[in-house]
């Protein structure tokens, strides 16, 4: 499978140079590629406890996405899925720790407990202050003698980063990370396995299959289960958080951390965050975290959803609510469980302006109407030249539901007249055609009432009509024949009518159709046809001029 | 292909109660489900011009995310790739339109144009003040007459809502919204199409191709292109980008927005964003937003660059800037194009203390590696019962490399010699065993530099190497037969050699393996067969013993 990378011996190296140049000022890296991938804050005040976390890269955007103020001081990236080295993670130590000490926060794999201990070891030996701790918020494995580590360790950097920046002591950070840790229950669910680069996917997963308990480096989940929507996988991994939940009692204790393990699309990501907090543990959870991509694997079609109980321990919270630099970070927010929805507005369904009668207006109306249900078949057949031969058809449905409404409408007040048109048309006579006619009215209807006769403001209708249809003059639409006709209306309705004819006729010639239907249609298939629409326009005013 | 959804039907309404339940106060939506999908903001000052946006929904987070103060003040949501209603773009603009009106920021296809033109239009009838802007910022289609709406859709939005924000009024909101379209270019590149819900993915593109210029609702791409990774894809979208560029001679005059169509790793959106700020138009960038999700399509397998000249317009520039609530914002950052790297601390490479001789220290390590060396053959056949066969020879080699390096070592001072033995073990044992042994002699020698006397600093090493290798007494590893002798080392090496032949042969009785490499091996394949590291530590006291 494609991917948009290069040499998948630079992959790493070339993603962190793209998290560098586009992460702004305050982080940078050491010079030690290929071997030494480490990302440092550059403000990093050394009287201030360092954070060190890392491992395997195809976690994007951790680790090095969370480098910066209030999260982590330094990241320490392997090769894909791969534990970085001792040496690596010591000179990633080295970069950032003070007298005051750092901390590693390590996910747990046995290589980066191993690597990442021998770097703290190192380290001690030249004079630094270390401690480390190891997340293992995984409760897919029931007494698993080692849980492994997945997005729950973002609460740890979001916490620890916190307390670090406020100018906590190393124990104190430390123990707080520990504290974090004994209180994060992870667990994942996946539909399919991810793409390791230069690899082929292992096809593992069939249809209406799901992997529950899942890690993040592509390994099997703990159990397939079968799979039938959004709601049933929130309910399966409720079920295995919920057992952990037993002893908390109080409501909105816990804070969610919804994470896509990449390849979730971010509708789907909603759709489970309203599942989450819709379940039967939906009233325990008062603070989220995303949805949001925070720990991935790779392309995995899949989620985690990571709790992190914080009843009675204030401090918790209020780290995670604290700003924090890296762009990665989602933020958390309060759960709005059931926000209070606002009324549509009662001016959708507008109030009809009172009737009025006009006997001229009427008359206009109506002939009107009788040329184009007169002219429908053979605007049809002129349609089927270059269309879908309903042209004639639609305006005669329409001028027939006109005719019907005469009764109900202000023929006496013009602005208020041309809206009724517009509102009529809209209902009636469908398609895009129906919509454009709307806005023609509605708009000349707009600049009547602000004071405009009756050219100024048809033409105004026109200009808002091609500002939102698109189309000039020139197009092949009936605009060929409106705007020359309407540009001389006040020398009456048969110059009005000669112009519209002169226009629509000259559409025969036109064959770049830019806009409408036509824009579809062939060249050949519309050399020496009218334009329906033109040929309306044209027809209309010719037989009402006579 | 399985997702994440619930109900087809319920997709867009499932999806937006997970956007406002996970984005905090300030965001709300219509009471109109199911036709009338609209997020309004709590925390609009109707004092000032409101933004409404909107248009099919699969472009997630557009336009929902983006609503929150300074940015949009409600987003009309369709269905999956198709247009919401005139009613419901209605409802969004009086749901939020006062006295200073109102922007509309539509992207252009015809139906958004149409419902989103026509609202205006019976919303103007109702006395709201509405001005509308049409994005076309796709380039792909050279002379196109209706260039499409892309993510370049994405400064509109941020800069008009800054300035919305700031109260700027609705000419100014809306004259500066049109002189950022006029300033945007946008194209997109995939590797796939998108799986439109409930539907099959149609196969359209085959190894080694891709889509150029493409939009965001699975149409096909302007042409297909040959595509052999990061680099090259993005020197043909560069190349296309670069053609609109050529009268910027301004360095970083423009703004890139790289946008995730859905489907990239984030690994690969950092590592497209390294290859287009070191492309031929690289120079030009001066600033970024993203690699971020903003405008996708489903889960498409592609991305975009967007760019705005903001060469000579501080405003645009500072208004993209300005901090805005909603999450999904990115930020925009300066672009650093080479940062500075920092050197590896030297300390990577310890200073080796000086040698010194201590003949009693010199004959106790130097017996050890001959009774480890004279156990090689006996220890690997009993690591043959249980494991891979190699324990003798591990230690073994780590043994010959010690004794080679003996007049090198610091024998007379025990922390530098409990150190130099880390260094050493860590250098030539290898695999999870060396590091754990360079751990037990580092952690030990760390204790003894701190005054603990030799038996207080190995039991010291001894609890690192568990805490950091996770395995326990009883868990069927060299510790069985190290933890108990070290308990009573100080009654002499027989008693130590007494207790740690006890504690090995205890691990033949001992089948559930809960670290190292036992936990792999079956039951059936442990019982009755001493641990081998546990027998080597035993053997070892023994013959130190007598």
């Amino acid at each position: 499978m494609d991917q948009f990378i290069n040499d998948r011996n630079a992959l790493v190296t070339d993603a962190i140079e793209g998290v560098l140049s586009s992460s702004g000022t305050g982080v940078t890296r050491l010079d030690g590629y290929p071997h030494i991938k480490v990302v440092v804050r550059t403000d990093h005040d050394r009287g201030k406890v360092a954070l060190v976390s890392g491992g395997g890269s195809g976690h994007e955007p951790s680790h090095a996405g969370f480098v910066g103020r209030g999260m982590l001081t330094a990241a320490v990236c392997g090769e894909v899925f791969a534990s970085p080295s001792v040496e690596a993670v010591l000179a990633g130590i080295l970069a950032v720790s003070g007298d005051v000490g750092c901390l590693l926060i390590v996910k747990n794999y046995t290589g980066d407990r191993l690597n990442f201990g021998l770097a703290a070891e190192r380290a001690r030996a030249l004079g630094h202050q270390v401690r480390m701790v190891i997340v293992d918020d995984d409760i897919a494995i029931p007494d698993a003698p080692q849980a492994r580590g997945l997005a729950g360790t973002l609460f740890v950097h979001k916490i620890a980063g916190a307390l670090a920046e406020q100018g906590a002591d190393l124990d104190t950070v430390a123990d707080t990370a520990q504290r974090v840790i004994d209180n994060t229950l992870s667990i994942g669910m996946a539909l399919d396995t991810c793409t390791i680069p230069g690899s082929n996917k292992e096809q593992r997963l069939s249809a209406g299959k799901a992997e529950l308990g899942l890690g993040i480096h592509g390994e099997p989940g703990v159990e397939q289960v079968d799979f039938s929507g959004a709601r049933q996988a929130v309910t399966l991994l409720v079920d295995k958080l919920g057992q952990h939940l037993a002893a908390t009692e109080n409501r909105r204790s816990q804070v969610a951390l919804i994470n896509n393990l990449g390849g979730c699309t971010q509708l789907e990501m909603s759709i489970l965050t309203k599942e989450l907090l819709h379940s039967c543990i939906g009233e325990h959870i008062g603070w989220v975290i995303g949805p949001a991509s925070l720990m991935t694997s790779l392309d995995m079609h899949g989620f985690s959803v990571s709790l992190l109980d914080v009843s009675g321990d204030d401090d918790l919270r209020a780290a995670l609510l604290t700003e924090a630099a890296p762009r990665y970070w989602p933020g958390c927010s309060a759960v709005v469980a059931q926000p209070e929805v606002l009324p549509v507005s009662k001016g959708l369904s507008p109030s009809r302006p009172a009737p009025s009668a006009h006997e001229p207006t009427r008359t206009l109306i109506d002939s009107s109407c009788a040329i184009l249900i007169g002219a429908e078949a053979e605007l049809n057949a002129l349609d089927a030249k270059s269309g879908d031969g309903d042209t004639g058809s639609t305006l005669a449905t329409a001028a027939r539901a006109l005719r019907n409404r005469l009764d109900d409408m202000p023929l006496a007040d013009t602005p208020q007249l041309l809206h009724s048109l517009a509102a009529e048309l809209s209902q009636t006579m469908g398609g895009s055609s129906g919509v454009l006619l709307a806005i023609f009215f509605a708009a000349a209807g707009d600049a009547a009432s602000r004071g405009s006769d009756l050219q100024q403001a048809l033409q105004a209708g026109l200009a808002r009509m091609q500002q939102i249809g698109g189309a000039r003059p020139g197009d092949r639409t009936m605009i060929d024949a409106l705007a020359p006709a309407l540009e001389i209306l006040d020398q009456g309705l048969p110059e009005a009518a000669r112009a519209a004819r002169h226009g629509a006729d000259a559409t025969a010639g036109m064959t770049r159709a830019r806009a409408g239907r036509a824009s579809y249609v062939s060249e050949a298939n519309l050399v020496g046809h009218i334009d329906p629409g033109a040929e309306a326009v044209a027809r209309l005013l010719e037989q009402l001029a006579t």
